[in-house]
């Protein structure tokens, strides 16, 4: 299964060096930084010192300004925190929330039609603030590794290394690992989600549902809620129809 | 139970921090270093900074010259080590070994007693040889991380960090864990969900969406959609609050 993983302004060479080693130990390769503090942290020598080898992960990772550019197909997408938020995804240690995402139930949907996802991102926060709130409610799952309550300091890459080694004993042994064939309909990645939930916000503020002023957790709320419901391609069409119709509305009744 | 980590001729400081920061992190402070590449390991910058915090584990800590000096008090012995040893003992993954072992096996101990170990030590060889055969000889098992076979290079601190998380799972939780954010929101039930689709239909042909005269399968599409996410009760009540704007915006623009 695709399997990215994503750094979030990164703050520390050796983190992005330790990643990768982390990433390419147990056989993955696709990292991406969003905004990390050194713009050519990939090439540093602390960074190159701590990969120890796996310059090609760090030779075809990406740095990109924006969480949304880092999202390119992948349709299911798991936050690490220490701390659950409020109108946040659910909290699910790693081992359990892996079992459930590839035996592929959908806990907590009627019917459990959703199939296992095309693509996975584990999304880390910086060293010193982890994740901001934004980040997380985009989140289908919130991991939250099991560590000592009253030491929880886990070192980034070694939560890099800790998600990678369960991800793989997850998804079986390495030789191979050619994914079933999928049954069911297409699921919708998380930019293509994103774009719909920016144009349906336009839509909630036009017909004066939404107040840009004061938005309180209504969009993190709907999004919570849309990724619960694992929306497929097509749905992200017919909301996106349905946004433009409040669009075209709305326009009308201001004329 | 006791447990221990002891690290053979470790030439690296930095592994040394960050492997007593990977023991904090999952609750373990028994660190002992056999015939380190520096003495003064335990006070050096790079040490100190990569334990980051977990400053108890390193004033702990000894130093021994002999891994003899290092096993008082434990009585069952993991090596870490990627190659099998002809003449060893079995190699096994970390959570099968883990499983045998706390459920009482007797499998693979010296004497074949049965129960439970009092104590438990962890051995890692040094960052460039590993460990000697004579130190894996003397093991009870042969611990074996599962990594990709065209790069097995994983950190020594890294490997300490899943064995001790493995380790820690084995054991049960911590106590004081991480809490989910919320006991559970109330789900809608069948019925306010039909009626809030049925308020939703009215409006998605008020702002000429839907056409009641060539519906198609919009509705129950939105229904499914809507019994994957199973709704909660406070989004029913903001699916209505969109329902009636929207009604309220299609009445304006037809003024």
């Amino acid at each position: 299964m695709r399997t990215r993983f994503i750094l979030i302004q990164t703050s520390h060479a050796g983190n992005v060096g330790g990643t990768a080693r982390a990433m390419k130990v147990m056989g993955f390769d696709d990292l991406v930084l969003v905004a990390p503090r050194w713009a050519n942290v990939l090439r540093r020598e602390e960074t190159i010192q701590r990969a120890s080898g796996a310059n090609d992960v760090l030779a075809k990772a990406r740095i990109v300004d924006t969480l949304d550019e880092a999202l390119d197909g992948v349709d299911h997408l798991c936050a690490t925190a220490m701390t659950p938020r409020d109108f946040g995804p659910p909290t699910r240690s790693p081992r359990e929330h892996f079992r459930q995402l590839l035996a592929g139930a959908s806990e907590g949907t009627a019917d459990g039609a959703p199939g296992r996802p095309g693509g996975v991102a584990f999304l880390f926060g910086s060293e010193r603030f982890g994740m901001r709130n934004e980040d997380v409610y985009r989140c289908h799952a919130c991991l939250s590794i099991p560590t000592d309550p009253s030491f929880g300091s886990l070192n980034l890459a070694a939560a890099v290394q800790l998600i990678a080694y369960d991800w793989r004993l997850a998804l079986g042994p390495m030789a191979g690992g050619v994914a079933p064939a999928s049954a069911g309909p297409r699921l919708a990645d998380a930019a293509s989600v994103a774009g719909m939930l920016e144009h349906l916000e336009r839509a909630l503020v036009a017909i004066d549902f939404l107040d840009p002023m004061a938005p309180k957790k209504l969009m993190p709320r709907l999004n919570q809620m849309f990724n619960r419901a694992a929306l497929q391609e097509e749905e992200i069409h017919i909301l996106r129809g349905v946004a433009k119709a409040m669009l075209e509305t709305a326009a009308r009744s201001k004329r």
